[in-house]
């Protein structure tokens, strides 16, 4: 079992060719593994983005400092983590040779390197929308952005981290919500379906709220280690924004009015959710559907005649899974022996590992090996072509049941605020708990604990209670957790 | 025809909705239909690097100061064009609200927005490359730069701009610089047969080189104005960066060596490329490889029951073309009529135009425009189903052979100066001329014309001669133009 969690996370990251830190400091190298997720997870949320109406477009990294100060509580959100850019040109010293901004190419505006782009688009929006039949606008983009961060921490937390950002505008406040919801539901899909892990759908309480937003929906999950992390939010902005930037459009009535908004994003945060969704002592462990490597096919041999046929049988069992639409590696690197590939790719998280051996070629048979449980069995080579995808299936789903029996695990429903704090400091978990609704318990609890309220979730039914903080009425629980 | 190409890009690029000018000076706001056109190139190429061995990363954003520093000629021919950051906070002065970079937030060590990777991939590559089993190393990233532009235009040149930048670690000068010759290779294949741009393949003058590279691999080809365009560059970089950042591997003889790199990208100034080398009168023509829609189908009705018929029908076309892989768009919007249409998708640039009337709905055959010659026929529905694939192959075909018989037309085999510099003056295009091989000249020519060498392609055999300019012995012809 793991006892460090923190500590296997960095382990894991590093030796599983996930990330590195950057030299900057804060800032991340995505090495081609972690990348190969990432592009899988994208592939797959842009489909289903395609899929309900949105459109791809790509707006600038600078923002106008002024643009950003045209939404009061946006630009307070955001003012402590901007990265500014104040110069244009660089100059060496001739006789030292250092390097500096040159001081007479100092921009009259200094530029941010966007946070987030709702000022940009909005600003844009208003060139884009006239009428009624301009709407609904529904814009995605997929992009780069910069949050200064003081503990960074690979894909969790980094000042530069990638992400897609959806931001739409609609002819009524309904629909405008209508869209924030679907756009949760399709985010609580992906990470359900796609990345096997269970997530909260929830409201944040109005402290939690994105700077500028009306409301934001949050899917919240919760890892290994007993800590909360928020997997993605979408966000009901009102007329914030169109207001700010004034951006109306005539109603079939001939009236103009203000444009309603969303806005919402996952990033690459979702891989550190991976990792801590499903991991265990041998290092990670990825769902079928977002492992850059399904199947792992490893040749072994003692005799060097057995070598060319192990390898070539390897090569042609590789080719007919390929055509089954698998992803599919055949290691067959003859400086490694099998036990070191062995450990390599349970390392990195390979859902199936299929070994092919001298008696194997006779008895046209395979072993087969399941990351998730270990299990290990030799199968005929029929058997495997026509179960593979099954087992692949299975797979996705054993480590959905898994995360969910462990979050069940890790959930408590507590009625007293000495015992949340007990759980809080012994192995954390969601706290499901009354609460009074105001901002000052929230921040005490905040204070004492450190734990934050998730979300107030979506399926929850009103339950009138007690406040576990102050004994006030409350309507209903909350998710308490501490978080990433 | 079309007489001042340069007005006529400005209008197709904005009517047609593919990109326009954001509010920070020198940036571009890429709109769905240009972004469409974006992905299309991206997947593909992406598709080509992967099946060359390549691996996708990601890189950070900033790069040190000192980085950049370190490799002279590099620091020097990017230094006129670096975006600075300087701050990591900003401030709102709690009297005027005026906000400001926070003067206590001040790096240490400024950042400058990467306008190419090589100096943090390079110094990530040290801890990556150990010995020669590391090598070669194929790493190919997807990223938005920054260098900053006095004159910008839309996609041809501006200050964030989006690309791809491979690089590459090879144990041997050789195999470095076959990986650019093979990268070339690429990119030309790319230029060619999807985006039917007909490219000359050379060498790039040392004055043209890319600042840091050894040699500097180009296509070049040439748009409907008379200007050059330099599409895709790949270089060999010698040992200049692993000697600047100290990358050293280890032999299989146990020597250490520094290690051999390449770096090559193409960017969004493709789709420019694109614009300017099919567009005609009526606005942009689109290869169908490209074509974010390679077909738009269009009813058309007099009489209300006549709307719903050839509505459906449409649609029922449309999803067996669908289903042929193909992009096809359905308009049936009520509020504009088809003449409307016929212009809109025009100048939007489908390749295949199909119209469904009443009357075909009876006769079981559908209306076929084709943008590129603007021939119209009516053809059984039947025929269409089985020609399209062929019809839309033929299309990307004759586009590519028009421009090469374009190319031809403008590219002039000139023997004497004035020759020259009157067709630099009246037409533009390709100056085939002898060139005595030294900077002076190049440049001398360039401050008396405007013209530089593009290149020397490859395919062009030795041929002695004398210098266009001074009349100096010449080992061979090269490439003159005024380019964008």
């Amino acid at each position: 079992m793991v006892k460090d969690w923190s500590e296997w996370y960095q382990e894991v990251v590093q030796k599983a060719g996930l990330a590195e830190h950057a030299p900057v400091r804060g800032c991340m190298t995505i090495k081609p593994y972690g990348w190969a997720i990432w592009e899988l997870m994208r592939d797959q949320l842009d489909t289903a983005f395609k899929a309900s109406g949105h459109q791809n477009a790509y707006f600038p990294l600078f923002i106008p400092l002024s643009f950003l100060a045209k939404e009061a509580q946006h630009v307070e959100g955001f003012a402590q983590e901007c990265a500014v850019v104040t110069h244009y040109r660089i100059k060496t010293d001739p006789e030292t040779r250092a390097v500096a901004p040159d001081p007479e190419a100092e921009l009259e505006e200094p530029l941010v390197v966007r946070p987030t782009s709702e000022t940009i688009i909005w600003n844009t929006f208003r060139e884009w929308i006239q009428s009624y039949r301009d709407l609904p606008l529904l814009i995605n983009q997929w992009a780069n952005v910069v949050r200064w961060e003081k503990r960074p921490r690979l894909f969790l937390r980094t000042t530069e981290f990638l992400w897609q950002e959806g931001h739409t505008a609609h002819a009524t406040a309904e629909e405008a919500l209508e869209e924030a919801r679907r756009m949760l539901n399709i985010y609580a899909d992906f990470a359900e379906n796609v990345l096997a892990i269970p997530v909260f759908k929830g409201r944040k309480t109005p402290s939690e709220r994105f700077a500028g937003a009306v409301e934001t929906f949050t899917i919240e999950t919760l890892l290994v280690d007993g800590k909360a992390l928020q997997a993605g939010t979408s966000h009901f902005l009102g007329q914030n924004f169109a207001k700010a930037f004034d951006v109306r459009f005539l109603t079939p009535e001939n009236k103009l009015e203000y444009v309603w908004a969303t806005s919402w994003g996952v990033s690459t945060r979702l891989i550190g959710a991976l990792i801590l969704s499903h991991g265990d002592e041998k290092g990670l462990i990825l769902p079928p559907r977002v492992a850059p490597i399904q199947v792992v096919i490893i040749p072994v041999w003692k005799k060097d005649e057995e070598r060319s046929r192990t390898t070539e049988k390897a090569h042609v069992l590789s080719q007919m899974l390929r055509e089954k639409g698998l992803r599919v590696k055949v290691d067959d690197d003859p400086h490694h022996r099998p036990g070191w590939k062995f450990n390599e790719w349970e390392l990195r998280g390979v859902p199936v590992r299929l070994v092919v051996g001298p008696r194997d070629l006779e008895a046209g048979t395979v072993e087969v090996a399941f990351r998730h449980t270990g299990e290990k069995r030799t199968v005929a080579e029929g058997e495997l072509l026509t179960e593979i995808l099954s087992w692949l299936e299975g797979i996705q789903q054993a480590l959905y049941e898994r995360a969910k029996t462990r979050i069940e695990r890790q959930t408590h429903r507590v009625e007293d605020y000495a015992t949340m704090r007990e759980l809080l400091e012994s192995e954390g978990g969601f706290i499901v708990a009354h609460w009074d609704g105001t901002a000052e318990t929230e921040a005490a609890i905040k204070a004492e604990t450190g734990a934050t309220i998730r979300c107030i979730p979506l399926a929850w039914e009103p339950e009138p209670g007690r406040c576990i903080y102050t004994g006030r009425p409350s309507e209903g629980r909350v998710l308490f957790a501490k978080a990433y």
